[in-house]
């Protein structure tokens, strides 16, 4: 199914806007997941059967398999959660950009390699680096825009002509590069007024919005100024703040009871006209 | 070793600036690699007996490998030149970059897992993405300046304060993103005058040049432009151009008379005064 249709039926079906990343670090896994064959699946596959029925996706990010030789491990959970759960869309975090005969590499990595259902890109290299991943028509590309970490402004908020680099790229994204209607935009939850200048030149495209829970983003002001015309258009991800929330025997339930509460917390503010908060 | 002596010993050295990009191709192997066990270990171990005194560094592109599943003909790859030819640094192409906690897995998966002397970084998620990178002080970090392919410019150029955005990439790199001096910037061979604009601002700063060959870059305004003041500091890329110089059973020997034509050509510009060529 068409990546961008697959996220609207999921938002509605689930009635969550909630994406839960899977970055699996061995370090903060229980002992008993530890000793297992496959440990970096098995605490995946328990966490996705905890949390299937509040979330429109996961997002894997892949450096957390890489480091670690965990390819396989990355690849059966993909195939674990298409198998299982086939209505839920994974979207592959692995930032990747390069020249067009190398983008074509990375598209095949991560389309066919690792059947993934959207790719996180990086729009520095220019339109046409991303144009390898445009091409696959059913699949999201999902471009860089405005990042939530503390030196996202460096380079995106550089003025060119009046418009943040930001703005630049919200612009390209929602006009020429989405000739295939297959764009998302990455927009980080700890900048709400950036997030509300982006919704605006985009419309109703959907956004992958990460910085919610360990780094600090506000769920109120994310969903109140980043939420499309009908009250959704948002991939809002926590990683670190569900999968980690318990430590125990028990970290699955843990995780699910954290993200009942902040699919909740998110529902809440999906409704109403669009306030301005400062 | 630290890497940018690394660099400086190998120009020394080989009396060469070439660098050899390890991108291999299925599609492109002669017949009779591809009915070994590990066709890419094995066309990359020819390759790189047949040049490594040619050369000044390798440069595996990774998007390669891991589109193919071959992570462990990677590993291998780069363990050969190690252990065969430990005076030739490896320079892991795989343009990386994330917020922090990730970036450190990644370049875990570079230094660690590859023990690649060098990565490429892409730098549009700000300076703290770069950190985790930078902290390995005797490793390279390569970033992403002005690059080689026709769209680099769509982001690459636009003008901030009078200043294009890789100027301001080159003045960081040089500046405060160098505290531990083992900065390097990607410039491509594409385009000659952003080159010489990004020399005059970095000084001898090493630059990896890209474009040389099947992207049509010319050595002889690339090396006029780009050498430092010492007639090196140029990390010249060539992959296809010589890789896939001959697809015959003899596919090496036509590759090192391909790595020794460049290598020529580039010396023959490196000395006498820098001219404005247009």
């Amino acid at each position: 199914m068409n990546f961008i249709k697959a996220i609207e039926s999921s938002w509605e079906g689930k009635n969550s806007l909630l994406c839960v990343g899977l970055d699996p670090d061995l370090k903060k896994m229980p002992d008993h997941i530890l000793k297992m064959d496959e440990p970096i699946f098995e605490f995946n596959r328990a966490i996705v059967d905890a949390t299937a029925d509040l979330v429109c996706a996961y997002k894997p990010q892949i450096a957390y398999y890489s480091a670690f030789r965990a390819e396989k491990q990355l690849e059966n959970t993909i195939d674990y959660i298409h198998s299982n759960h086939p209505e839920i869309p994974v979207i592959l975090d692995a930032k990747r950009g390069d020249i067009g005969s190398t983008a074509g590499m990375y598209a095949r990595e991560a389309f066919e390699r690792y059947q993934a259902d959207a790719v996180t890109v990086n729009p520095y290299m220019g339109g046409d680096t991303l144009e390898p991943f445009l091409r696959y028509k059913d699949k999201g590309v999902v471009i860089l825009c405005r990042t939530s970490n503390p030196g996202a402004g460096d380079i995106q908020d550089l003025e060119s002509g009046g418009k943040k680099i930001y703005r630049i790229i919200a612009a390209r994204a929602s006009g020429e590069w989405n000739c295939n209607g297959n764009v998302i935009l990455v927009v980080g939850a700890t900048y709400p007024d950036e997030l509300m200048e982006i919704r605006t030149i985009v419309g109703d495209m959907p956004l992958l919005v990460p910085g919610i829970g360990a780094q600090g983003g506000d769920v109120e002001k994310a969903v109140t100024k980043g939420r499309d015309s009908k009250g959704a258009g948002m991939i809002i991800n926590s990683s670190r703040g569900i999968i980690y929330a318990g430590a125990g025997e028990n970290f699955a339930e843990t995780a699910r009871a954290a993200a009942v509460e902040l699919r909740d917390e998110i529902n809440k503010h999906r409704e109403g006209s669009r306030k301005i908060l400062s």
